[in-house]
């Protein structure tokens, strides 16, 4: 039974990782995708450096929440530890995902915080994309990668970031990462955040003058699509070709 | 009779929506087309966040212009009270298209109208590209849908913009509308616009002083193409293929 | 004997407008190629407002020097005229296309030349290409699209720019033109062109101070490859395939 | 054997330049692909001016160091000299790759050196990448391309740059070479290069004052990937599918 729910944790996490490879998100090994169960805190991962075309659910790594290893010959991605402080400061998360998309990876590489121009973004992302400071020296000499996670952890706290209603960060000079109730939400999220930055970068050159749209668009938009009050989609009336009758 | 139209409707509003997809306007379900059937006042549209691969004549929902919904399990596009105050408004045209198409969202976003710059524009569209104001609070809190349609009626009237040779407008800090004589002609309009805003965009980086073209070379382009004296196309002579003698 | 040139040509010059096409440098209708036989006097020319899908050898146009109609029941591109007018002021060429490609489109709204800013450019075209000024009102209101060409070779001929080495021109506010010693020819060059007209936007938007190149690196390359002195390619020793032993 | 050896060679170089043309890194002809058997002193590379569609491992052409053709009837590259200047003054590189690609090619033509603004160009760069100064008149007009392979080597020599490290650079004016120890890596690097090109402009067109990331953040990112330190991918335990057990 708890195998069988690994099993099928490795297969979601490895569709989702070749969906971030078929949308064009990631080139060479440049991104990984995870998942969790949470009741066994068992996170599912990519194999490190292993490229896409070789990805199959079977070498998918399984870790445990303190990054040990859990029967396989490979290695997980370098960036597991940024994986696990993510699902352990934000723990109603179940998919992280990691890329270094073009349009994102540009605002980090900037480090500058997308401001919320539109409607695309306001319907996804309640607010400006945050960005991290640059890590200490110190912080990058040892313990590199569960550092990132600490940092993401540590902006949201000190800017009070509410962590389900911003899926997403960009690790200044690094790139982006975001998440979702599984790893299949965390790649559309990715998805949407690479449309957001690259428009978000042409309007501005466009209008160097720009200011974000105000407060209660926001709302409008991000509230339309999520929460009790949401009228987007299906919801509220029966669930398309579920319920045919 | 009746019922056959109506099927014709959806077959058509499907095959727009698919174009829409295809060309590469749409990710995910960023977008929507609708047509209508002035004679019985039936407007069909996309469902709600229904994805493109899961999309087909039948599930396109029928909605009367006060927004009822006919024989349908699904949930309409969330912006169909927009389309609706469209159709009221300009009472010629029979299909609308709206989309968070890259470039021209882009404009949209930085609140800027598209300038003419050249003579793809012209050809297709008599002027500078309009675009909203933003929606004021009370706007938005209530039928904020139904008051984008409004608003971009508004832009019109308040412009002296004639939607019949204006046949697209970018809502401030959202996105374009289109719309023609029916959802083809519509989708065919956001495909040239989306041309259309990043030429201009690129036009004016290279050129930051750069002015419109003058009104004769755009009278020139939109009416070769359009109005009695059009002289593009195989209109003058015989149909293409209609007429093989 | 000259039905069959004349039906080689048709074919040739059907090949280099699926060609256009298919690199990307038309969508819609926005672009056309013809071909001439000198010898005939006779202009082989994509027909007017035709889609892409349903061109064929078949419905390509025949039309003399003087614009007159050979045997076919549909119209000639509307740009027919401009052709005529390039293949009259410029005698050695046997090909002409016109787009409305992305990046070339985008200098010619900004009614500057593409400055020769590297080698790439320097290989095809010597010198920077040049960009007419706008056609007077005068101009546009009667026989606008001959006055384009007329335009084009005043153009070169104020300048004193050699046609057979700068086979590439911007019309101000409008499009690109390119020609070759055949239509398959011209077709390359506006593929290098939109190369070109995005990697010179690039490089000034990096450095906004950049100047050309020098004139003996744009000889070097230019000569390299053009002349009688050229050295690129196979032509000097046996050609691929042709001689092989 | 040594027969045996130079046909793998043909083969891998083959392999490679259409690599190169299949990753979008080459239009037309404008790159080619060489490798090195430094054993027997011999250089494969492409035939200069043959379409990607005609290349096989046949009529790649064997060169000596000295520039001699060895059993070919196809002219190698014009570029060749400049690849034998590189594997002379770099003694253990065995594959070099020139390409014309798109945004690595701006960053040439800009006459600017790219930043490494960020972690994707720190796990493959160490550093920014480095843009030589223009020939000089004499240098065009006498060996033109052994002179620019002869430029890189004084570019890295006098700037003290260790060709193992930084394994790409800009020729002014012109565009971008990258090496590796074969090939294929030196495909992979062009491919990132383009990449790391992109995004350094996007970043900086947001960010004008931008900066490059701190010393500690370049080292610790190229060293997590190169050097006997390294921890990325799956060196350091069994290799992935060779020991399966």
């Amino acid at each position: 039974m708890i195998k069988k729910q690994l099993r099928e944790l490795k297969e979601i996490v490895y569709m989702a990782n070749m969906e971030l490879y078929d949308r064009g998100l990631v080139i060479h090994t440049f991104g990984n995708v995870s998942g969790i169960d949470r009741d066994q805190g068992i996170i599912a991962i990519k194999p490190s450096g292993v490229d896409y075309s070789e990805l199959s659910p079977e070498n998918i790594v399984l870790v445990t929440l303190d990054g040990e290893i859990v029967e396989s010959e490979l290695n997980p991605s370098t960036d597991t530890p940024t994986h696990i402080e993510l699902y352990r400061a934000f723990p109603e998360i179940g998919g992280v995902v990691h890329t270094h998309s073009r349009y994102a990876t540009s605002w980090a590489q900037a480090n500058k915080t997308v401001p919320c121009f539109g409607t695309t973004h306001a319907d996804y992302f309640f607010g400006e994309i945050p960005c991290t400071r640059l890590l200490t020296e110190e912080e990058i000499r040892e313990n590199y990668e569960a550092n990132t996670g600490k940092l993401i952890a540590e902006t949201f706290r000190e800017n009070s970031i509410d962590y389900g209603k911003m899926r997403a960060v960009l690790v200044g000079g690094h790139g982006p990462f975001t998440w979702g109730k599984d790893p299949e939400e965390a790649v559309f999220l990715s998805s949407v955040l690479e449309e957001v930055s690259y428009t978000a970068y042409m309007s501005l050159l466009i209008n160097p003058e720009l200011q974000p749209i105000p407060r209660f668009l926001l709302e409008k938009h991000y509230l339309r699509k999520h929460g009790v009050h949401a009228y987007y989609g299906q919801r509220r009336k029966r669930r398309h070709k579920q319920n045919p009758n």
